[in-house]
């Protein structure tokens, strides 16, 4: 199991966002992608927590996966050190390491997840195991633990892409928000796993991704993402999409989720909830796709899950490379229409012009002629 | 007149982005901003079309000025090579010129209204003005007029921020989309006008500037401006604004206008319709502040406005700087949560989540136990 790589070009799979290989957990560094493919050594347990801080890797099922495969190289290393001493120290060690991976990003709930079962599985193992508990077998359990939830969420993608078939019409035009693809959740994705099971049924979806400041995951991994597997996709600015609803351009929203509450109150990237409130405006189905490893039934509703805030240096001057896929389809309007029965009030020369507009506009320009 | 100049740094008038030097149009080239303040040299007329296409001045009440200022030096020229000739040509030319000026740009009216106002005043004295007509007098007139719409909207800018005074209560906080100050419209600008008037008043305004994609104005311009100005502003992206209004932590919202038709439909920078509709879902009240000369009565609603759609290498592969003020304050929270009212279906490994979602995601949970 320490050969974990699933072959990128297989298209029933999909893409892995990283790979077990020779006892080194590789990551495919995301913060370089579209511009250039290079692999991120997150072996050492350092690296790893930068890996997922640093948004390297990111998305909330990736990040739990790499978190348990992780955790698991690392329980191999603390059970040779520590192990032979008894099992209190090694213990201890491990929940120190988990403590230290569940801080790295606080929203996403499937860390939280997917760390606890590495840690529950070998304390109990530990706890109960007798005279099989050896740095061995200790390490072989934490590395089936994050095989198992790898093959799970890969399976759990494609039951939701099966699920959700009824859900996307013939030449469906589908906006989507961040990233919930293969980069985000391995194999098929959450959303985009929709979406791609749409295209491979030959449905022919159209999908509009949205820039998704200040990081731009939707300019740089899911138009990478969607343009590789051929499927018709344009970048628009995240402040665009109310104008395409209002044209009847967009018919169903679909995005993934961070963290979703008892109640279905669902946290995911910054700007979701506007696409939502929008879309109940315009009449518009908004969906999200999560495994259930995303829900967190410990919390009654959306307001106490906890909202990272990062670096402001992300909106103020990016250091990465933020361009989309050279050869990416865009659409840029640079105005919009708002009709003006959502305009309390037009300040202009004469004073504040009020509804019905028609009457009062038409006021104001008889005053500044008597003024002339 | 030749010397129009207005010193930058009088606080009663605000920056000036234009400035007419011993026969040179000089404008702040806004493409550079806030990293460096370099001037464009905009004399020669390709230049001038040039300045205007490729944004190094924008916002509609300076687009005008510019424009007639432009125009005004080339009717100088035109009048010299032409009108010893007779009439007739030197007309024809400057039509051609004022053509290719209002091609440049095509949703904001300013620059019609503005080019406009020196044609027309040129022809009428052209054909009325017998034995006055000749270079001299051709070329005051021309430059009378660019001093007067000048001067006009400086005035017209004072007198927005007065009729609005009643609109911004105590410590106001205020979200405000692209740049409506001075850079867009001279002096006091538009919207930002409004904005610093409640400053002088000491009513301690807080202003949220988004960044405006995809060309930042707000982070570059507004942000660049309010700091100047020593105005409480914080930077955020598009996308957060709606996650503000959900925390009610804006009590209004104010921008500018490209156009304003008859009925009070407002063409301004995209992203500005679904902040209105965003408003409007949580109640809070959203305000265009405009000029006279922004409104086209020749339009009887929106959907008559040409709406400009610019190359889109500006959201594949931004070329200029896109950097806010180095210490400019900023909000980057990188989730937000979408209350479940909002949501169509959740697509999970179990099947497609319904309303009620507390007993949906239940059910979900005891199938997965089952399962299990």
């Amino acid at each position: 199991m320490l050969s974990y790589k699933v072959d990128c070009a297989d298209p029933s799979i999909g893409l892995m966002p990283f790979a077990i290989v020779d006892r080194r957990l590789l990551v495919i560094d995301q913060r370089h992608l579209p511009a250039a493919v290079l692999d991120f050594d997150a072996t050492i347990f350092d690296d790893l927590l930068l890996s997922i801080e640093d948004m390297v890797v990111r998305g909330a099922p990736t990040i739990g996966l790499v978190a348990a495969w992780g955790l698991a190289l690392e329980v191999e290393r603390l059970a040779k050190a520590y192990l032979p001493d008894g099992p209190a120290l090694f213990l201890e060690m491990l929940h120190v390491r988990a403590d230290r991976l569940k801080d790295t990003r606080p929203t996403a709930v499937n860390l939280m997840h997917d760390v606890d079962m590495v840690v529950n599985g070998v304390r109990d193992f530990v706890e109960s195991g007798g005279d099989r508990v050896d740095a061995d077998n200790v390490s072989r359990l934490a590395f089936e633990i994050a095989e198992d939830l790898t093959s799970a969420n890969l399976d759990s993608n494609k039951r939701m892409a099966e699920h959700a078939r009824d859900l996307v019409p013939d030449g469906a035009r589908i906006l989507t928000h961040c990233n919930a693809g293969a980069l985000a959740a391995g194999g098929f994705g959450t959303a985009l796993g929709v979406i791609k099971q749409a295209a491979l049924d030959g449905k022919r979806p159209q999908v509009w991704v949205d820039e998704t400041r200040p990081r731009n995951q939707g300019a740089r991994l899911t138009m990478f993402e969607l343009m590789r597997d051929g499927i018709d996709c344009t970048l628009i600015a995240d402040n665009m999409a109310a104008c395409l609803m209002a044209q009847g351009q967009i018919d169903l929203i679909i995005t993934g989720a961070d963290r979703i509450a008892a109640n279905g109150d669902v946290a995911n990237k910054i700007g979701t909830y506007g696409l939502a409130c929008l879309a109940s405006v315009h009449g518009i189905p908004f969906y999200v796709a999560a495994p259930l490893s995303t829900f967190d039934l410990s919390l009654d509703d959306g307001a106490m899950i906890p909202i990272e805030h990062r670096n402001i240096q992300e909106l103020i001057d990016p250091e990465d490379a933020m361009a989309a896929p050279s050869h990416a389809r865009a659409y840029n309007p640079a105005f919009d229409v708002t009709p003006s029965r959502l305009i309390s009030g037009i300040i202009c020369d004469k004073g504040v012009l009020r509804p019905d507009y028609q009457v009062s506009i038409t006021q104001a320009f008889k005053l500044a002629k008597g003024d002339a």
